[in-house]
C-alpha cells in the first residue's frame, strides 16, 4: 500500500449504509481502494467477516480478507428503516473521529455513509448537513464547495441550498472567482488535470443573448471570466445553459462552474443517476459521498438484506476518493 | 392518403434550411409523411427531382418521385452562409401562406425550416421570432406556449425568453394552470393519450424543502396543481427538479411543466440534440419545427453539399407534425 486507507463513516445506521458497507466491500477487497468502517461491527455479526482494529494502520492487513473495523458502538437497538436520534451521538462521532484521523494523515480521506439531518437536527446538531459540518471540524467554514462528479460530466454550483431568488440575489463576481479557483486547484491536485478546462455556465436563457434576456452575464460572469483568465486559469464562457451539457459539449470541459444548484445537478442526475459522486473541495482533507440519501424505506437488516440498495454510487465515492488521495500524495512528493 | 399535406416552409435560404429539405425527403418520400415546400425551386435545379404545384392538393401525386414545390422565389441570388434582409420578404412570405393554407384546411400543419431572427429585424419584421409570428397571424397572440419533445422527453416550460429574474416574478398559479391545461389538451387531442399524465416541477432546489429553500412551491406551485386536480387534470408534483428528469423518473410521466426556460431545455438537450422537435401548442393549427438554427456557417450550396447539416431534427419535426395532423383529424371524426 502506498498511502493511508479511506475512513469510511457510519452514516445512520437504521438507513442502507450498513448494507451498501458490506455490498462495497465485497466489491473492493481484491483492489488498492482500502478503508475501513468507523461503524458498529454487531451490526454485520455473521454477514461478512469483520476484524476489529484499533489504528488504521492495522487496515490495510486485513482487508482482502476482513472488513476492518474501528470500532464506534451505538448506543440503542438499530431496526432498519427505523431511526432515532438516541443514536446521533454515534453517527457524529463517526463523522468527527474519521475527520480526526484524516486531519493528521492516519486516514488517506473521508467518505461518508448517507445520514438523515431531521433525525440529527432533533438531537440537537446544528449545522444544515455533512458539508457544513466537515468545514467546521477542519475550520475552513465557509470556504466548502461541492462538486458532483459522474463518469460523463463534472459540475460545481457556486450556490447550493438556497431559493433560486436567493441564487441569483447572491451571485457575485467575487464568488464565480472564488470558485473558479477552488474547482481549478482541486482538478490539478486532485484528479492529476495538467491545465482544466472549465466552462461557466450563464445564469439567465442563451446566456442573455446580449442582454436581451437578462444583464448578470455581462455586469457579473464576464468579468469574473475576465478577471480568472488573467490568473491564467483556462475559464471559459458563459455558455448558454442549455446547450453546453449536450453530448459533444461536454467533452469540451473538465468541470462546468454553474450559477445555481439545480443548473449543474439536473444534467448531471439526467445522465446518471447511479454513479454520481458528491465531492466536497476547499477542504484540507478529501471528501467524497454517494449521491443519494439514507433510504429508510428500503433499509432491511443485514441477516435478510433486499438487495435492493445500489452500491454503485459509494463504491464510486470510495473509488474516486482513492484516487484523488493518490494524486494529492503524488503531487506533494 | 387520408389528410392534407404537410406545409414546410422555406427558412433563411442562406442557411441549411435547403440542404434539410433535400435530405427530408429523401428521407420519407416512401412514407406517408407528405409535404410540400413553400420555396424557391431554382435553389434545387439539378439536385433533386421537384414538381412544381399550384395548389396544395397536388402534392399527394407526386411525393413520391419529386419534391412538391409551391414556388415562392427570392428576389436576390442565394449565397450559402450569406444572408441577407434583401430576402426577408419572400421568407416571411413562405410563413405566411403556409399558415394561410393550415388555416383553411389545404395543408393539414405547418413545419417551419430555421430563420435568422436578426437578419428579419433588419428588414423590419417586428416578431422576437416565429412562435410570435404564427400566433399573430392565428389571431392567437399570447396563447402560444412551447412544447419541446424527444423520445425520451417532453418538456413545457410556462416562460421561455425573458430572463431568469423575470421568469420567477412572473410565476403565477394562473399561469401554470393556463400552460398545463393547454399542454393537457394537446396531449389528448394531437398526442393520442387517453390520461395524461403531467409532471409539476418545482422552482426551488429539491422543490424547496418544504419552504426552507423557497416559498414558490407553497404560495404558486402546489395551489396550481390543487387546481389543475380538480377540473380533473391528472397533474402531480412539484418534484425536486434534479431528479425528475433522471431515467426512471421521466418514464412516469407524459410531459414536465417547467418553472423556466433552461429547466426543461437543459435535460432534453443533455439527453439529446439532434432529434428534439420544437411544437407550438395553444395555436388552431399544427406547426413544429426542428429545434436548431440556420447554422450559416456549415450553409453550402446544393450542388456541392456539405453533409455536416443533419436532418435528424427536420424529419423527426415533418414525422411528428404528421402523426399530430392524424391525431387531430382522427379525434374530430
Amino acid at each position: 500500500m502506498t498511502k493511508a486507507p479511506l475512513a469510511l463513516t457510519l452514516g445512520d445506521p437504521a438507513g442502507i449504509g450498513p448494507e451498501l458497507t458490506v455490498s462495497a466491500w465485497e466489491i473492493l477487497k481484491n483492489t488498492e481502494h482500502c478503508f475501513f468502517w468507523l461503524g458498529d461491527p454487531t451490526l454485520l455479526d455473521g454477514v461478512i467477516p469483520t476484524q476489529l482494529i484499533s489504528a488504521p494502520e492495522e487496515a490495510a492487513g486485513v482487508f482482502a480478507t476482513a472488513l476492518p473495523v474501528l470500532p464506534i458502538y451505538c448506543p440503542v437497538t438499530i431496526v432498519p428503516g427505523q431511526p432515532t436520534p438516541s443514536n446521533a451521538p454515534a453517527v457524529i462521532e463517526s463523522i468527527r473521529k474519521a475527520v480526526e484521523l484524516a486531519l493528521t494523515g492516519s486516514a488517506s480521506g473521508v467518505v461518508t455513509n448517507p445520514i438523515a439531518k431531521h433525525i440529527l437536527a432533533e438531537s440537537g446538531f446544528p449545522h444544515p448537513g455533512h458539508t457544513e459540518f466537515l468545514a467546521q471540524l477542519c475550520s475552513v467554514s465557509g470556504q466548502e464547495i461541492m462538486m458532483l462528479a459522474s463518469p460523463e460530466l463534472r459540475v460545481v454550483p457556486v450556490s447550493i441550498h438556497v431559493s433560486l431568488q436567493n441564487a441569483i440575489h447572491s451571485l457575485t463576481a467575487e464568488r464565480i472567482i472564488t470558485v473558479t479557483r477552488i474547482a481549478n486547484k482541486a482538478l490539478t491536485q486532485d484528479f492529476g488535470l495538467k491545465n482544466p478546462k472549465l466552462a461557466i455556465a450563464g445564469l439567465n436563457p442563451h446566456a442573455g443573448e446580449s442582454g436581451l434576456m437578462g444583464h448578470e452575464e455581462h455586469s457579473i460572469i464576464i468579468p469574473a471570466i475576465n478577471a480568472l483568465k488573467e490568473e491564467g486559469i483556462d475559464a471559459q464562457g458563459p455558455y448558454p445553459p442549455d446547450t453546453m451539457f449536450a453530448a459533444h459539449a461536454r467533452t469540451q470541459y473538465d468541470a462546468a462552474i454553474c450559477m445555481y444548484h439545480d443548473q449543474g445537478l439536473i444534467p448531471l442526475k439526467t445522465l446518471d443517476m447511479t454513479q454520481g459522486v458528491n465531492i466536497t473541495l476547499g477542504l484540507p482533507i478529501v471528501r467524497t459521498s454517494p449521491d443519494h440519501g439514507t433510504a429508510f424505506d428500503i433499509a432491511q437488516p443485514l441477516s435478510a438484506p433486499s438487495k435492493k440498495a445500489d452500491a454503485r454510487s459509494l463504491v464510486a465515492a470510495i473509488r474516486t476518493a482513492s484516487k484523488m488521495a493518490h494524486n494529492r500524495k503524488e503531487k506533494a512528493l
